[in-house]
This record gives structure tokens, C-alpha cells and sequence, in this order.
């Protein structure tokens, strides 16, 4: 059995979810949203996410992590603005020594939905349907279990094919 | 008397330079450069670039910091890139309750050089005028050292507007 933290990183809200994995059966752990204040300067508000992050690391104490991979935009400052958010999504769990995969937005979508293409009340039903006892109050909570249960499936294929 | 760390954030090599403003003296403290092992994956790479800057954090306990703003490219996928490493840079200093200043890259030229647009020779010959005894031994380390020197010039020119 092991525990896995999905990060869904985003420099206004950071969503988080964890899930238990036993064999084939996934469980609902925990969830949540980590906001920083869009007053504060960039490093203070990079740090409030790293903050809520480290304690959720320490709580919840994954023995694995995943984060989407990003859809680079056009929108070059949106682009560098996720990407610093996502450096301190990646950074929370690998600073004490957790792997953390990373899989593009069309295979969590395909994991969870079982299609590449799909919006966001899909993601949120099937995360109900696939976790009866989770409570994502946010999309970026639900994209974040979506991010977890896709590594769920993924790390059990894996083993599978090295069997 | 206040320390000042300048951070060149990068993915690859990240620069940092110390410098130490006494009135209207600067003096040099210390330059490096910290690497990530470009084979490893990209959560790992970032989890290095941290430790090596919280030790230098640790080691020089700067009262103040500064980071280079980013010039945003036509390029997606190395903006996302500098993007992650440079939340790194940002929340090193942050974490430890150290406020992080942001200039753009032609204010960091025009402070050492006395024009906005000067090539990395240029630069590393004025940083040898103003620091003498500076060691710079990379150009991440004397960019860094350079926005070190642009927070110099300009929060004492902030002091002097404000008295």
C-alpha cells in the first residue's frame, strides 16, 4: 500500500490530493487548495505555496508524487509565471527525497475519463465515481487527485510489464 | 553595512554573487555557480539548485536579495524552463523571511555598465572596477554579482528619495 500526492500547481491556487493505493483499490486521502496573496510580491507569494506545501508533504507523508506536465502557451508571461509556480510544486515533494512523475494533461484526462478530451465536470464526476468518500472543493483539488490516480494507474502498468 | 545576494537563475547553472554596501562602498563578499546534473529528472535537478542556494543563504546571511526579471521569449518551452528554476531563485532567499527585489535586465546593465545594452565582456570588465577583488568565475556568477550591484545603486537611491 502506498500513498501518492497529485500537485496541481498554479501561482493563485495550488491544488493538492492524495490517494492510498492496495493493489487495484484506490482510496481517498485528502485534498485541498493553497492560495497566495495576490498583493504580495512574487518571492513572498512563492514561498506562502512552498509553505503549504512543505506541511502537506509533512502530513500526509507520500512515498510517491505526480504533477502534470505543462501546456506551454503563446502567452509567454503566463507560461514563466506557471513555471515558477510549478518549480515550487515539484520542488515541495523532491526536497525530501519523493519521486515525483510527470504526465501530460491528455493521459491524466484518459486515466481518469478514458478519453484525451475532456472538461472539467467529467474529471469531477469520475473522481466521484472513482473515489465515493472524496471532497475536491476546488478544480484544482479534483486536477490534482486526476494527476494522482493517473500515476496510480501508470506505476501499476509498470510494474506489470517488469514482472 | 547590509549584505546583498544577486541570484542568475538557470536550470542548468544558476549564478549567485554577494557584495557588501557600506554607505557608498561596495566590497565583495563571495560568487559561484550551482549546478544540476542534466540527466536527472527535472524535480531532482530543482531539489539540487535549492540545497546548493540555501547553503549559500546559510553561509553569506544576506540582509537583502535580488533576481533578474525574465526576458520572456518567443520560446515556450525554455520560458517554462527558466521559469521553474527561477522560482527556485526566488523562494531560496524568501523562505528565510529575506525580501527579494526584481530588476529588469537593462536596469542591471545600465547600474554597472552606464547603458542598458552591454555584452557579457563589458560587464565583467566593470564588475572588475567595481569590485576589485571579485572572483567571478563564470558569467552566471559576475550577472549575478551585477544585479547584486543594481540593488546597491538603487535601494540607496530609494533611501535618498524617501529622507
Amino acid at each position: 500500500m502506498i500513498t501518492i500526492l497529485g500537485i496541481d500547481p498554479g501561482l493563485q491556487a495550488t491544488g493538492w490530493g492524495a490517494i492510498r493505493v492496495n493493489g487495484s483499490a484506490l482510496s481517498f486521502v485528502g485534498s485541498g487548495t493553497i492560495t497566495s496573496d495576490t498583493r504580495a510580491p512574487l518571492a513572498v507569494r512563492l514561498a506562502a505555496l512552498y509553505a503549504g506545501l512543505q506541511q502537506v508533504v509533512a502530513e500526509i507523508a507520500p512515498e510517491e508524487a505526480a504533477v502534470e506536465t505543462t501546456f506551454v502557451s503563446r502567452d509567454g508571461a503566463a507560461t514563466l509565471k506557471l513555471g515558477q509556480a510549478r518549480g515550487i510544486a515539484l520542488l515541495a515533494p523532491a526536497a525530501q527525497g519523493i519521486p515525483v512523475s510527470e504526465y501530460a494533461p491528455n493521459l491524466v484526462k484518459k486515466s481518469v475519463v478514458g478519453a484525451g478530451h475532456a472538461d472539467k465536470r467529467q474529471i469531477r464526476h469520475m473522481i466521484g465515481v472513482l473515489l465515493p468518500r472524496a471532497t475536491a472543493k476546488s478544480d484544482h483539488a479534483a486536477d490534482a487527485l486526476a494527476v494522482a490516480i493517473c500515476h496510480a494507474s501508470h506505476r501499476t502498468a509498470r510494474a506489470w510489464a517488469a514482472a
